[in-house]
């Protein structure tokens, strides 16, 4: 590989050519569009301190649940790959990932590191266990630039706006200044509340306790608590946030009556409650938070169906052991869609990464809920294939139109341009398939692209109230 | 869009060149082939009426289940779109449609309603808010002259036989009436028993009432309900009915002892019975059911596995808010087929909307039973990918020839052409992939393409005592 | 088709040219590479008696579950087809074979059978009812020479090793004897102890009597039952196998306690337990099985998720009425894989019928745990289709490297190189396809399926001890 390493301009369009060419034209056209990432998991913070990232290891390898979980099925283990706060060598953990580079070949990793070295990064070179050294070099020498720190990024990136994840009990500090800088409208936070909403947690009741004195309400109990929740969340609008974000194992979102919400509440103050209570009650806080955002505004993400941390032994310190299991939503949501599906006050985006539900359950209820948009491709399947599969079994009952616009969803900073360049290549994609079968007219398509670039993701996070 | 508004021959057919010039071949031997439609929704009293079927959003709109929930779930409320009985003028509820014609991108609402308009209603320009009212007018005048009846339509649309869905306790006057008009042979009553069958239901017991009239047995308990039963089957196989048809939630064919089913039966006629228990007994009666086929020869149509009427509040005025839940085949079907599974007498016509069945359950099945045929795509999958999909997670372990054929089941009469002729066009396509990729000769795909559109829905829905 | 027969050079590779012309170039690299065969069906016996293999009827059809399954789902009775050791004239039985070739398109087994009359056989006609007896003419004087006899074969299909299956309590006379002749290294077992773990089967108790004789312990409870388990794997292990499989119906591996474990295996030598008891003493067995394999390293392969025999009435007899259910890994996993999952000396290869948990549960889980590899396509999903759809849900989350290579898990003979050459061109085809969208070099690609096609079954299954 003597020659210079570049990406081809056609990278993940389809092979055809009469269809490449209808996708070539209809990615031209969304292709320069501003980003607009409304489901984030970068730190507010880091963004203020606008220091520069650290070595290559610590920016690209470290940090990434993608490439850590390949290299440990592989059998490499934490200690050479840094984790666990490890003492590794930050260079051997670079030539690990380099003389590993085959192991990536067909994942998205390998497709959104190659964007972010070349596009991002100007290495021109393949990684190997020869070209390791030479590209660490390279790329150690750009982080330490100034035009290489997160701000400076952002800009040259084309976000338009970018959503963090931020805890009930966050004080939202980094987020005021960077208000204060005027940055507030292009960093916003999301109210995630997944650790106060989970009484089998030994940790709850410490939490309980940061949350009171971050909402100044005194917490007595169950009616207390949702004040309190109410507080957070008014906090966070006032903050700029677009959108509350949920994470619980099952989508149920059947209430308990209150007797028994406030009977669970107070017991757990005393003691973690059992997995079917504290899901019990979780699924009253996803009803509740519902309502609540009836008031406020704040649009509902749900995020199901895994398993966190599946190998209890290795824990969150390898990178997230996330397992999912098959979902249902049918029966799940129908307690909140009966009550608030058809109210204009209420948006509920719904993600999955259990695909059989896509044609079975979500598209026929986005189809239907005037209240419901489907999310993107989520943790697994946002790739080339889980791209393709979403529009494939999605679009066909629930057409573009009930669909959020993609998200990112990612830590690593330096993949969002390649996450949304390769989203918008693969709709192009789709949408070609369409105009070539004679089923869709090319302008329609370039519009229905646009639209699902930019126009939907703000639409969908837009507070419905505003 | 200046030029008139005409559909391209190839729609529909796969883009790579040497496979769409094999698909066009095979296509174009069936594209006029008579259509055989065995499950149908239109209502066999508007056949004998043949009146002019009333205003384009009469027509078009209001009774389309597709569209309305595409609307609603796109923020239009049930008045607007004339629902509920609802006083929406009739020309705004046009312009709401031909305003939101974006939404209906890659749907295949988009499609039968282009195949409508362009094949069948001679409309030349795309539906916009600019171009809502000439449609209008074009669409009101056609709709008012006497070849715009169904009678005429009928026999312009090539049918050779429709099949109406029609109650238990039906009396088939209509059916008696078009058999009278010569019409006996192209319109037959199809038995679908669900609601007598469902004892949970606080009509169940006044529906009972009509059922004994009917049938001239006083029903007194379960075996004077099975006799009724019978009666009507017969009524039907006499006005050339072919098949029964089942809806119920689950496919679980596991029948009670005879005491039970007498004692629940008992129970239901003081007061409803539980959900269990009506499921227990809806399971028997689907039991019972294949017992009867055997003598009477009504082949058996299972059609399971959707949450009707989702949204309480809103109901079935809305059109159908129907949402799918996964699906068991494999244990549930498991009583009837070591029953009556290698029976000659039997046919069990299996549909799904749960696509995850295909390849794991309901092939395997199909590929070892013979009485067991895979119905066609349904609903929400009575789409181009839902029906390409059909065939690629079912061939392979089923073959064509355990599978039924397509049926259209719509009450959207003018969409019958456009749902068959999409069948034909996508078959078309699968065949040929088999054929470019040297699996299949050219010969055989145009064999099999015949017998798929024609051939086996026929003999499918022959019964088998016949 | 009055031509001779021959089959394309590239079939079953992409349509699309430019893709063709790339997955020709892979496939070449690969298609002359010796067969490795880790999961066979074929008898050590018949290798060592070497004999022929009889008339056409019994060579193709007969032992044959999917062709006797499909010619059986199209109303052709097992006494027609020769099973229950039936008394059909065998000619009769290859007529109704090729006077039903239309059944097969779209199958594997056309495929499979296409390749092996071709290109083992030499046959020149297409099976039809007016070729059907010069065709077993032909067959029938082939399968009289010696070089159609089955080592002949094995040398001419350039197997380099082939797995067979063996029970538990077998005494692995033919290994021994075949090593005796130099074919030790050619043939092996694998360890199957499915039946001494299912403690409802009412043959229970006498298999375990054979069980203590061949092993020598005197089975007197669990402890000893376990130590008989381990002697056996022992002996295994000693004759050349490599790895054990499992097809218990759930992939449960949730272990009891030992006190518990030792009475119901105490209660099962009295009466055969309930279906539940014998699930949680298999799961038990499942996990004593990961814990064994640490020390004499043989690999797990569980192939789960399948109803066998499911119409009782039928039987065996009838080549085996499996069929698939809903299947689920990631909770039912979690106990074995907490306790060995990172375990350097452990392996499980996952197999699955059930096409859905690839992306949602098997790609998640291989592509984090080091001791998991993702075993090929099985059963049902060993086709085209298949073949290519594993490779589309499971290569973006689990790369391509833990995935254990093809296995062919036959006992039909000659289809063996059919089904290693289908996989190796289905491989060829997904591969290309990343090519031609410049998502992988050539190089890289035609290294990968070199990998997937010798190196990576090989190393799959070598013990990791070793």
């Amino acid at each position: 590989m003597a020659e210079a390493w570049t990406l081809h301009a056609d990278r993940a369009l389809p092979a055809e050519p009469a269809q490449r060419a209808v996708a070539r034209q209809i990615y031209g056209e969304i292709a320069a569009l501003p980003i607009v990432a409304m489901h984030g998991h970068v730190e507010a913070a880091d963004i203020l301190a606008d220091e520069p990232f650290g070595d290559p290891a610590e920016f690209f390898v470290i940090p990434d649940h993608y490439l850590t979980r390949m290299l440990l099925s592989q059998g490499h283990t934490a200690g050479e790959l840094g984790l666990e706060g490890g003492t590794a060598d930050h260079r051997e953990v670079w030539r690990l990932l380099c003389a590993n580079w085959k192991v990536l070949r067909g994942t998205p990793s390998r497709y959104w590191l190659e964007h972010a070295l070349v596009e991002v990064f100007g290495v021109a070179q393949q990684p190997s266990a020869a070209t390791a050294d030479a590209i660490y070099d390279h790329l150690e020498h750009r982080l330490s630039l100034p035009e290489y720190r997160i701000r400076s990024l952002f800009d040259r990136f084309g976000i338009e706006v970018l959503s963090t994840t931020d805890a009930a009990e966050s004080d939202l500090a980094a987020h005021t200044a960077l208000a204060a800088e005027g940055w507030g409208e292009r960093v916003i936070p999301t109210f995630r509340p997944d650790t106060v909403f989970s009484l089998d947690r030994p940790e709850w009741a410490a939490d309980l306790e940061v949350l009171a004195a971050r909402s100044g309400v005194a917490i007595t109990g169950y009616d207390s608590f949702l004040a309190a929740i109410r507080q957070r969340r008014e906090a966070f609008v006032a903050a700029g946030a677009r959108a509350s974000d949920h994470s619980h194992l099952s989508a149920d979102t059947t209430p308990l009556d209150v007797a028994e919400a406030r009977r669970l509440f107070d017991a757990a103050r005393k003691a973690p409650l059992s997995t079917a209570e504290a899901a019990a009650f979780a699924a009253t806080m996803l009803f509740e938070t519902a309502r609540m955002s009836l008031d406020d505004g704040l649009v509902m993400q749900l995020h199901p169906g895994v398993v966190r941390n599946h190998s209890t032994p290795i824990g969150d310190g390898y990178g997230g052991y996330d397992i999912p299991v098959a979902m249902e939503f049918t029966r799940s949501l129908r307690p909140v869609l009966e009550a608030f599906g058809h109210d204009p006050r209420f948006r509920l985006i719904l993600f999955t990464v259990d695909e059989s539900v896509y044609s079975r359950e979500l598209a026929p209820i986005a189809g239907a809920y005037p209240s419901v948009r489907l999310g993107a491709p989520w943790w697994f399947l946002d790739s080339p294939g889980g791209l393709a599969r979403f529009r494939e079994l999605t679009a066909e009952t629930a057409g573009f139109y009930n669909t959020s616009g993609f998200v990112d969803d990612t830590r690593a900073f330096a993949s969002i341009p390649a996450r949304h360049d390769l989203a918008r290549r693969i709709d192009a994609g789709y949408l070609s398939k369409l105009v070539v079968e004679h089923r869709l007219d090319l302008d329609e398509a370039v519009e229905t692209a646009i639209d699902l670039t930019y126009r939907l993701p703000l639409q969908s996070y837009a507070r419905p109230t505003a």
